[in-house]
């Protein structure tokens, strides 16, 4: 293995999920879905098959899906892109990420990041060769440490990096927060990587997108996905949306990671992105009811809570229950409970840092979130 | 855009493809299918979507594609390889070559490749810091000039990157290349990256996998594709076979550039790849009926032909049209005839090299190839 990979290990999701399976444990580790995605998107990916549309697709995206992402973007920030020059489609968000870093990153840039955060961000900021530096966000509310923001910022700095909602915290950046950042990084002539999967997951306040705020759309790469939203993570379409010199990067490394993505589901992911609000809103709605059951749930069974705003994912403190750190807690979990979480200190650059945390997802369908709750009452 | 990727422009195959939809012109330029893949195979994805195999994958693969591609293997090679530790299946065979060079090359290590290259491998070999040592394969033959590679080979060989049947020449390396090629890997210690996706398109020889010959298995990894074969250019389903040591370090690339790949399409792939002995032999009927067509109307028209084993690829001399070079000819090509191909000085390091060649596909339909041929002939 090249050195830049040498210190990552299978990602722990694949781990996770393949213990459950082996345990038969119920997985509320990765966060996928154990419903199907809405019958009009399946239908439309089925139709783009049956009408042949097969064969490579525009590399950075079929026409019809980089005008449904800028309709969807002016909706949702009311900036206008163009869509010939401003979006790439890439296979899901994790390429999107991969294509920014290897597309905008040089040897030696400094990268800020704040963990705990998704395990692709330091694995592909390592094949960049960039220098990390990263910013621990602590609970209970995993609030941005503006000082040390301030202070990591020097010269070199060529980027931040942001996910919200966050994974796995479901922590919101506030406004109040984005707007410090936003400031520091036009004073500092930085850029912003924003990651916002889980922007039609907000439960507790508004998502905000970086991109929105004044002066900030020029810097900015907002990366995101239809898996979240849609419940079909399987499918593994993404974009980064970008101003036309940050798009170019992007688009160019695009060409070499994957080239073009998946035509039919492309031609699908249109459709599902001119859904009618209607559907975010009870998709929301229904979120917010399995939240309700996994939170009460974990709360009964005597875990220590921290509120998750957005996300699908809420993050708890396992030490009442006594085991030594997030790994230990999670195989006992598996093997004496019959129960699948996600220990958290792979999110950190230092483990330590997440070894009192892990993370459950409430994506799945409220039958086995009872189950789940109902082992973990009973057992834990 | 950071300095890895400066040097490279649009790929070809979009701007050619651009320029065909801009011009009207037939586009015989990137190599797609303008017909449609198998029933049995559309049926598969379609069946997939509806039974909800719509969420993330295993990372590396569905375990029934994996086993699909090792009995596949099995059938071509008579190799015995282990899916659950020696395939990784990702987004397209381009990703398979970035994950193979991201996972296994570092920085300062030589590769070895033989101009005309496919593009990626330059872009992806810069991302992962190598430095390339290039050896051109010269018309009318394309023979590997052995004493050329026997002296580029240093201590610094990391790999040295084969393509058989060659895009964009056609040329099938031989099996004596092939073993010499052997010899001197084993020798020296070197790695095969060997791609593979027109394995199925071998016409005037039978196909050689790398892997199979005596002591390489060990020291290759394999590539290869669907969309050649099943002429699904657009579902991009890729995969690379390699040895356990080899392949994790493709898989820890891939689970950072795309983590998974279209989980619907990967169950059908499975099914294509089971397909009767019957359908490859029909595919390469067909094909061989479409290379008479175009083959004997690019002579007709005047081009000086070389000629192409394999692929849906031929490569002919412009030059008898007295045009300055590849470009000129084929934007002449596009606006006054009407006709798209591929200017091949895009696939060499220098150029110039490339400059008398231009490349046509004929993975079209007849009436398309005919239609092409006598625009060919008529006006140039
Ligand atoms: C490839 S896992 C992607 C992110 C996610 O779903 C998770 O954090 O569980
Ligand atoms: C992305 S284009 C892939 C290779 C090919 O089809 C071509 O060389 O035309």
């Amino acid at each position: 293995v090249a050195k830049r990979l040498e210190k990552f290990k299978t990602t722990i999701f694949t781990q996770m999920s393949s213990l459950a399976i082996k345990h038969g444990a119920i997985n509320l580790g990765q966060g996928f879905p154990n419903f199907d995605g809405p019958e009009f998107v399946k239908e439309a990916a089925i139709q783009a098959i049956k009408d042949g549309k097969n064969q490579y697709a525009r590399g950075y995206g079929v026409p019809d899906l980089s005008s449904a992402i800028a309709e969807r973007f002016k909706k949702d920030t009311g900036l206008v892109v163009d869509p010939e020059k401003e979006i790439t489609v890439t296979s899901g968000c994790t390429e999107a990420i991969a294509a920014t870093m290897l597309g905008l990153i040089n040897p030696g840039d400094e990268v800020i990041l704040f963990a705990p955060f998704y395990d692709s961000y330091e694995a592909t900021l390592s094949m960049a060769g960039a220098k990390i530096k990263c910013i621990t966000l602590r609970p209970p509310d995993f609030a941005v440490p503006i000082h040390e923001l301030k202070s990591a910022i020097t010269q070199d700095t060529r980027a931040v990096l942001i996910n919200t909602p966050h994974n796995p915290t479901g922590k919101m950046f506030t406004r109040e927060e984005l707007s410090t950042i936003a400031s520091l990084c036009i004073e500092n002539d930085v850029l912003v990587f924003t990651d916002e999967v889980y922007d039609k997951l907000a439960f507790e306040m508004d998502h905000i997108s970086l991109a929105s705020l004044p002066g900030m759309y020029e810097r900015t790469v907002t990366l995101n996905s239809l898996g979240k939203t849609f419940s079909l993570t399987g499918w593994k379409i993404g974009w980064a949306i970008a101003p036309p010199h940050l798009t170019w990067g992007v688009r160019q490394a695009h060409s070499f990671l994957t080239f073009a993505t998946s035509t039919p589901m492309q031609w699908a992911a249109a459709v599902a992105l001119r859904a009618p609000e209607s559907y975010y809103v009870e998709l929301k709605r229904d979120y917010m009811a399995k939240k309700e059951i996994l939170v009460e749930g974990l709360k009964a069974a005597g875990f220590k809570i921290f509120p998750s705003s957005g996300t699908y994912f809420v993050v708890v403190d396992h030490t009442p229950f006594g085991l030594e750190n997030d790994v230990a807690f999670c195989e006992y979990l598996i093997k004496e409970v019959g129960v699948v979480a996600i220990p958290t200190s792979v999110f950190y650059l230092n483990p330590e840092d997440g070894k009192n945390l892990v993370r459950f997802t409430f994506c799945k369908d409220e039958g086995t979130l009872r189950a789940a709750v109902d082992r973990m009452k009973e057992k834990l």
